[in-house]
């Protein structure tokens, strides 16, 4: 392959974003359609329009830039896409990195005056992370129907400002409708934000696919009692309650094995005093798995014993669906495709699922789609130590490369 | 017995303290030293001067009033007392009850034209319910010197100003030093704060005691991780550890049996996100028992199954003990004098510990002390709805009349 990828040129990008709602001590901030997001966006627009390429964005902000192939932009692009929103401690790779391993991918093949027969494109997507709006991956839903375009830009935020009002604030709203990007094939670059890699000793992930995704939350609401003056018999303490729907969360991974996991990230109880007994407590469980029906007997299990304890305690139960992603399957050939060009290489490479939701499984109904990982020192993601050297970026970014120019007809120019 | 308490008299305080504070739907809210406190504190010493007693107040703003006996105000007082302040949905019972019957019962004698050999004496002391400053029942153990008056002045309340400046904002600090007080005698009468006398059918509890108590507060710390990406084996999740500690705590309480209890009132998770795994968690323990060994025993047992709990997953525990109060047993002879006297004016009454703690039982240690308790309806307390009837007030202030009588030496007057 003669393109040459320039690994400091992309490491300077990477820096240069993540100047922007840096952090003290590392990492930064940039949440979906803040100040931060604004000028993250127009360094990154800048950066397409100094490479030349066909500018577009919609009107939900997603943004994208066309290098022309041989029938010039309008046949249905190669497109290399992810996001530059941050979680509030975010790293520097997450998201960033496939946007500008996409911009790096278009400047190499460009600097080595290549003509592809379809266009090669490069995106990024409005509020992937959630952490402001939610649900997360919206841009990417709105872009391909997934979600209601009207419905999403009405979601308040945590500051109460609706996606549609922080859109006009930071004027990144485009002409186009929201389902105007069609790409012929989606590829996605993206550190594995896990420490499966790492721990395997592997530089690449052939991603096949994204785990169900399964979030519930769990009121529990008992009653407000004296911890000195009411017998234990006399007590619906529903902070028990929630104790044991986090022990049961995690005994539901361990008997279903791998790929099961499960989480109780939030937990909170009111009054939250010392000496009362909590009259309420609220949690939520994050059940993911690979497998639909695997997926669905879990949720089944976790809500027949959180039904039965809440009952035992004489407390009332209310149980609420947060998320629900059925697993997504990525485009067999292609996952493939990138296994075999990793093999190729030289390159240690595995197939795997992703934990994590993605923008490219709004993609997979639509057009083949697969991703590619790389390490995350110590699995560490949305944190400000999130790491991956430039020395295991390179990699994952010559696989893009070579991949995406598989897919979009690579041609030597004659000249 | 000659008194004549009046009921409606009492009531009626019980009312108009309650206005000042008042919450929206019931209740009230006088926070230690608030400004609503100084106007509780200037109503209750009106009444005091409105019956011509004699004024006292220590420089930690304690206050007492005194109504002679034969020897005039200088011998030991028959005191009763408790406190003012409330908690921040606070009801107008607790404590408010053992002022006002105390007024009540002086104002009651004075009537009656009854001499005594001792002084009667009532007092409200500063801060009993350590919601504004910790710790609670502050006024009375510096009062007795259970408490060291500097430290306690140098205290911080949650709202960031000491103790000390808010006695002098609020002008509470009186002429007398700390330990100025010296009852020969004291009683308190309280509402139960729980559900024992309402479920037993009875009308009064001769508390023999304050169950001891052990505050304790745990903190895990694991690893925030991804709750997609991140397998099972390779989780350090602190608020698993935290659910495993809720649990053992109840699994104490029902393997040592009543009186013992155990609560779980704080729990929080960081960062408290539904996808990442708790990097940590932090609860708090209630431990009660009225016998200090079987305390030790449950406190011993938590511990050890908390620092196990932590090891198999990974977690560094700490634990930090926040108060501890060892059972308090009142006078023997008190104690029986007032069930017998129950039982002689027909009351149905039981000898119980109280499961909160009181003023009483920082005078325990300095002379006869005991409390009488009526009931809580529902069992209700530090909460809006706390609730005892006239009817059910009446018959505990009767024994009071009649006990604090006796302890000062009644004499009818015999003019």
């Amino acid at each position: 392959m003669s393109v040459r990828i320039d690994i400091d040129r992309l490491s300077a990008r990477i820096a240069a974003l993540g100047r922007i709602g840096a952090l003290p001590g590392g990492g930064c901030k940039r949440l979906a359609l803040s100040p931060e997001d604004a000028e993250g966006r127009a360094l990154v627009t800048g950066w397409f329009r100094d490479l030349g390429l066909e500018l577009h964005s919609d009107q939900f902000g997603n943004t994208w830039a066309i290098r022309p192939g041989r029938g010039g932009t309008t046949a249905a692009p190669v497109l290399m896409g992810s996001h530059i929103d941050t979680v509030a401690t975010g790293g520097l790779y997450d998201g960033a990195l496939g946007v500008l391993a996409g911009i790096e991918v278009i400047e190499a093949v460009s600097e080595a005056g290549i003509e592809t027969e379809r266009p090669l494109a490069v995106a990024f997507f409005t509020n992937e992370e959630g952490a402001r709006f939610q649900p997360d991956m919206m841009g990417s839903g709105v872009a391909t129907g997934a979600l209601d375009l009207a419905a999403m830009l009405a979601q308040p935020g945590i500051d109460g400002m609706t996606v549609g009002e922080a859109l006009s604030r930071i004027g990144a709203a485009g002409p186009e409708p929201a389902g105007a990007l069609r790409p012929s094939c989606y590829l996605e670059l993206h550190i594995e934000q896990g420490p499966v890699l790492e721990r395997a000793g592997r530089a690449i992930g052939a991603v096949t696919g994204v785990q169900g995704i399964s979030w519930s939350e769990f009121t529990i609401e008992g009653a407000a009692a004296h911890a000195g003056t009411t017998p234990m018999d006399m007590r619906r303490d529903a902070g028990v309650v929630a104790a044991g729907i986090v022990a049961e969360a995690r005994a539901i991974a361990r008997d279903f094995g791998p790929p099961q996991v499960a989480t109780v990230g939030r937990l909170q109880f009111a009054p939250d005093i010392v000496n009362v007994v909590p009259e309420r407590a609220q949690l939520t469980v994050d059940l993911r798995n690979t497998d639909d029906a695997t997926l669905r007997a879990a949720e089944a299990r976790l809500a027949e014993r959180a039904r039965a304890l809440a009952e035992a305690e004489g407390c009332t139960l209310t149980q609420r669906s947060l998320a629900r992603f059925a697993p997504v399957g990525f485009d067999p050939d292609l996952v493939e495709e990138i296994a075999q060009a990793a093999a190729g290489a030289g390159l240690s490479g595995c197939k795997m699922p992703s934990g994590a939701g993605h923008d490219a499984q709004m993609f997979a109904p639509l057009c083949p789609t697969a991703m590619i990982f790389v390490p995350s020192q110590g699995g560490v993601s949305h944190n400000i130590r999130e790491y991956t050297s430039p020395a295991q970026i390179l990699p994952g970014v010559q696989l893009l490369a070579q991949v995406a120019l598989a897919r979009a007809g690579h041609r030597q120019d004659r000249t």
